[in-house]
């Protein structure tokens, strides 16, 4: 209907520039969140007492850029096999950028009642829902040939969806077991971003 | 007059890198002036209630998240259509972008104040506005041939048109609603973006 | 002595990507130092008198905004010419965004005590600053043909210089202003961004 | 084994414009952190108190602006001859930006406590950290023939060698003698930037 030279192209770019936004404010801002220490006085025991006490904020700040740096990881991915964009792929792309915009402030919240399993929850999910929020968005774009920009392989797809849809249950699982054993949970939180580390079968796609 | 070698072209990149940074800012910053609730106890009840006292800041969060959501999306649409840039689009550009940056702080106070006829004025005439400062440097960059990329299809323009300007007139009735039925006001922000979902005439031009 | 095959370009892209982050934070950032007004009451006379007192906090965002995107723009003109980067150009970019990341602050002590000779002082220097950084940017890369993208005509040099040294000279009077009739500085502060939309000499190498 | 069109370049243009947003964040949340000062009235006096009082805020603030200035130069120069990536690049990218990202919250510690060895200690290891995994993430990349985009000089690899690794050395002595002499400590970070300013071998390879 539409003549050919009349079709735009919206490229995915902007998309991407917009995320990389998001992404770099998002992972900044964790660190206000850190209030500067109140010293009480200049021994070492006092240095070492504030640190302490700290900790638990600089643990939360730690895990959460590292999950965010994941997460842009993922979504970068994506964009190397999609590479046009269309109304509802954007709005999705909307919906992905608000979890994450979220994650600050459940990483406050984390920071501030460590051990309680409605901080746990409310972080647990939040996580997770990036992760579904990010699948969702893939989903709905490698099925539309009209947005990808190279053939996905079938083996990327599978290990995709894997990697993919891993954290949001191992989250769940930290949810579960935050009501008895708070501890592990965060232990859970703490590993998961380690785990990214072991090679895994999409790494021989890449340089 | 001028020798055609010194002719700029003052492609757009640089202004839409300079949108994405704004929105991306002022995305994120929505969520900051989310105060991380206060919890007293551990107990399902506390959290339910700490849930929904903190229901409204959430909803204005989200609301005002998806709302910049959909003016980047037309923000981006713009410039597949205008490519190059000269002084005054830019100053256009620069009042749209002021709007934009206001929408932070105009959440904040319907946030404070949900149901009060001036916050949802507020909050109505500045997203009113992002659409009409939009649809002006539009207006402008359209009327130029210097400024445009490609042939802008009559059915584009027409559909344009009413796509910037519906929603500055249902937020226009959103105000005059609130001085009776504040409630009916919130439902109209809330139903807003989600109408955005609904299949359009430009979307035959996407991929 | 360096083979050709090993000589960098260092293309200014990256320098005006960081330019185009500081600028969308700094003009976002404006809005945070606008405190959410507290209402007493409903009525439309407590809406205007809160109106009325957030006005001059409002006027100076709104001048602010508007300068630094006029600062933009000028810096975005100066890199159609400047294709290239070296370590001392990137060292004055450096010194120029650390004065445009000032104006968030120098604005917020302003709005603060705006008709006080001190306030207008810092933002009137401030602002002087960052036209004076520019264009001692500009006078560097200009000069060094290796930095240079197409050949500057001697117009543009001179009226570029003009416009760089004119509002720093504006701007000083209306320091100096500001110990007699302080109301004056603020009209001169107004009327200055307004100025920028009067057709200049550059405006035929435009678009 | 994955045939040659399956693979991915993932070109380094989205990691840089991560970086890009982080540091223009990071730059620019430095001065949210000064305070503007309250004024007891308008006399000299007063204001010159007051710059008094506000001036190791100011100058903890300018030496952490051209700090972060100096590692974004660097961060920009890496990608001159890195111009592919992979999840191990990206990884160690990560965790320089988490490290830049937290400049900003040891700059307001050291404009609190500024002649305390703790702060002094503190700040200076975050901008060694910087600089160390900064120099990780740049070792990793040269080594792998996939990702360099040009070849590297011996005299660049060198070279860069020691500009990554020299500052890390003088912030370690600032530190140890900041148990004695803060006031040197405090000159040593001052001088450091200006020592940037001096031309070294890479000099020949720019533009």
């Amino acid at each position: 209907m539409v003549p050919e030279k009349d079709r735009l192209k919206l490229a995915s770019g902007r998309l991407e520039a917009l995320g990389d936004g998001i992404f770099g404010v998002a992972m900044t801002i964790l660190v206000i969140n850190l209030g500067v220490p109140v010293m009480k006085g200049n021994t070492w025991q006092n240095f070492t007492a504030s640190l302490h006490e700290s900790s638990t904020d600089f643990l939360c700040y730690v895990i959460s850029f590292i999950v965010l740096g994941i997460m842009w990881f993922g979504h970068r991915m994506m964009f190397e096999y999609i590479g046009r964009t269309n109304r509802h792929f954007i709005f999705l792309g909307v919906l992905f950028y608000m979890v994450i915009c979220f994650v600050p402030f459940t990483t406050q919240f984390l920071a501030k009642y460590t051990l309680q399993w409605y901080a746990i929850m409310v972080y647990g999910l939040n996580l997770s829902l990036c992760n579904i929020t990010l699948y969702i968005q893939w989903s709905y774009g490698i099925k539309r040939a009209a947005l990808l920009e190279r053939p996905l392989p079938a083996e990327v797809r599978r290990e995709a969806r894997i990697l993919f849809l891993l954290s949001p249950a191992v989250y769940c699982l930290a949810i579960v077991i935050a009501f008895f054993q708070p501890y592990i949970s965060i232990g859970i939180f703490i590993i998961t971003p380690v785990l990214y580390l072991i090679p895994n079968k999409l790494d021989k796609y890449l340089p």
